[in-house]
């Protein structure tokens, strides 16, 4: 017998490498770049705190893409390049034993500043591709977003769902579902996880869940992702719809207070300044088609629902006027909405619901839903549907639910917009389309 | 315009209402139970800080299901009961405002301090049964788990990955995997995030997912679900297996110390004792063999893998030995293996990897993966696999990637051996097996 004792804690020198200055350091990492100049070699080493850049003197055989155990001193430098963004250190390296190395080198240079490769051979080496600085810097934000929101919403009494991606029924509905086979019967692949956070709030009465959904669009465009991260919330005991965007308005500011804390080094490497803020403005569906009609001639009044065009002219229209990167709009036509979602007492043809429009584009769509049993059947039955169809969810409201609403948001569509990338795909780390199955 | 300003922060009385004695409260909740005594009633009510006692003086028609918003003066009080667990508060109510009630009551007593009704009827009602407090509680133990492994993991430097679960092959193989339509072409749906947590280790040297995994296993045991929650790491530049065991036990002790600190309500309503331990003890696979065949007469010395029955009787051998209620098994044979696990170079018919056993049963496999692109092709080959299906994969190593390993942990199997429950569909919030698809 072997006793295994807890190992794996990150050293001093990962957690806070500029106290280390002139201590005797050890650590692990993977050569990023190399430059020999004869006498000694700058090396910068890829590590689990980032880049470092390193010296070693006299003659040095490392190759970029080795992965390499080193031994050295920690130096005050100021550094400040592209891929290093600014450091206050440098390793002085003594010895170094080479833990792997690589069979070829990488398809394209790794150590551009910018990659520069055309999105078909980014996605098709994506293996290859994420190892460069500026695509990690990608997916780390990515992650202090969705770590963002987490906290902020177990910090509001959330609790944190895991629901099935294998499911009876689409809450969507529509064309746009994959189908299995499940054992000999039709299962499709969950579209949203919005039955079963409505349970949850009978259960939990505040409730998230970040994690994948599945649309089968067949647009391949540049806003459209087959699997993508959902970020879902609901809330109980809510007294209106405007609680559900007040609650959204905390969370996001928080979460973007983390991202600052979190990413300092990726927001400054890729160029990336957020604003503050501390209200979101909010505008009337129909006050949106007012103002696209008046300031920009879009004359889409009669559409129910707005175009990815007047979503664009109206954040312009809010930036210029509030100076916000967010809007929230309200009061959709009911038409355009799923059947749980609750209508206006005052005029029915409104629902009680809003998306939140960031830089242009729709990252959230939210409100509240109706939570009473005869309330939801009567919805059914008015747009045609089968509440016996959907028995096992309005099981939730005839047993007793509170008011509730939430919203979603889209994961990868959130962190494009912070970063200013021209497409979502860059935002999936392994990107799902119509014609894109692998890696 | 409307500006929205953000809300939903929990007050005071929720992030720590004992604080709050003799201060005058006001906060929603759903009553979970009521005993109407003329003069006064109880009302157990529950809330996002648990469920609190508490008093209305006179006539009351409240009922079990709703939603109230309540004003009212927290006192002390000594309370003990099956449901309550230990509480020290009471809230004196003065006022309620009713936010909603229910259209028929709960198809069972959700107040008895168990439900005791059959697996069958507890899944089909699933969004009702939920809602009593032993069942919520099986899922904040396993929120806690998850969260508890999130925040040691994160610790260790992982970066936290979200790959697809819609994949072009499956890692581990087989006939248990889903099949869809992908827009006309074979797709599956993942057993595993193995490969793109090995791409993960060649990226940002350690990660970890925590997501849904798909089997499309035909056994109906209380073992196995169809989906379920795989906690993946996945760490680079490790020198041998037994780091990564090492790195297991270390993120394992601090999951424990969150569970209980994040848990003791939970905990104790369940009555659920958790071991301190600060190792974790080891036996190769051929030892195991040894014992169970000398201590308990089970003579599968020539079967290549362990049967349910031998990790239950080395678990309890371990148990009396050392007190442990984990176990590490090491040195499987290689040809029961994927075949992109290590093999011993002393002996290649043992790989370098463990199982972790719990309680009797298996919650963990890992071990050190091949990070060589020569050794991967040569591995393919000698298992009669085309290195060209698998050229997605192996194309990581081919470029170079850091010797690694990592495990992967199934969430309810962890969380059903803690509480102690007789099938591990208890520990899915909706579980999905051959037969059941719904809710």
């Amino acid at each position: 017998m072997k006793s295994i004792l807890p190992a794996g804690e990150l050293n001093q020198f990962f957690i806070n490498p500029e106290s280390m200055v002139d201590a005797d350091v050890d650590f692990t990492g993977t050569i990023y770049k190399i430059k020999n100049l004869g006498q000694f070699s700058f090396v910068h080493l890829s590590t689990l705190a980032g880049i470092f850049q390193s010296v070693i003197t006299g003659e040095c055989s490392l190759k970029e893409g080795s992965s390499i155990h080193v031994w050295g001193k920690v130096v005050t430098a100021k550094l400040k390049d592209k891929v290093l963004a600014s450091k206050t250190i440098e390793i002085q390296i003594s010895k170094w034993k080479t833990l792997s190395t690589h069979y070829e080198s990488s398809p394209f240079d790794l150590t551009k500043p910018e990659l520069n490769i055309h999105n078909d051979v980014l996605f098709d080496q994506r293996m290859i591709s994420l190892r460069h600085p500026r695509e990690k810097a990608i997916f780390k934000i990515q992650e202090a977003l969705g770590e963002g929101f987490r906290r902020a919403l177990r910090k509001r009494g959330c609790t944190e769902l895991r629901t099935p991606k294998i499911v009876k029924e689409g809450a969507e509905g529509g064309a746009n579902i994959f189908e299995l086979n499940y054992f000999g019967q039709p299962a499709y692949l969950t579209q949203s996880p919005q039955f079963y956070k409505e349970f949850g709030v009978g259960i939990f009465e505040r409730v998230f869940e970040i994690a994948p959904v599945f649309r089968a669009e067949k647009h391949n465009t540049s806003r459209h992702l087959n699997e993508y991260i959902s970020v879902d919330a609901e809330i109980g005991n809510i007294s209106s719809f405007e609680e559900v965007m007040a609650f959204e308005t905390g969370v996001l500011k928080e979460v973007f207070e983390f991202l600052k804390l979190e990413c300092s080094f990726e927001l400054e490497l890729l160029g990336i300044s957020l604003k503050e803020f501390e209200s979101i403005p909010s505008l009337t569906f129909k006050e949106v088609k007012v103002i696209v009609s008046r300031e920009f001639g879009i004359h889409e009044e009669n559409e129910p629902d707005l175009s990815p065009q007047e979503e664009l002219k109206i954040s312009e229209w809010a930036l210029s006027q509030w100076g916000s990167d967010f809007l929230f709009v309200t009061h959709y036509p009911s038409e355009k909405r799923p059947f749980y979602a609750m209508d206006s007492e005052v005029n029915p043809e409104e629902s009680l619901s809003f998306d939140l429009l960031y830089r242009g584009v729709e990252i959230t769509t939210g409100g509240q839903r109706i939570h009473e049993y005869e309330a939801i059947v009567n919805k059914l039955k008015r747009r045609g549907m089968n509440p016996e169809h959907f028995e096992f969810f309005i099981k939730a409201h005839r047993y007793g639910l509170p008011p509730h609403g939430g919203f979603g948001l889209g994961l990868e569509r959130l962190t494009q917009k912070i970063i200013g990338l021209e497409s979502v795909k860059r935002c999936s780390l392994f990107p799902r389309d119509i014609s894109r199955l692998s890696p």
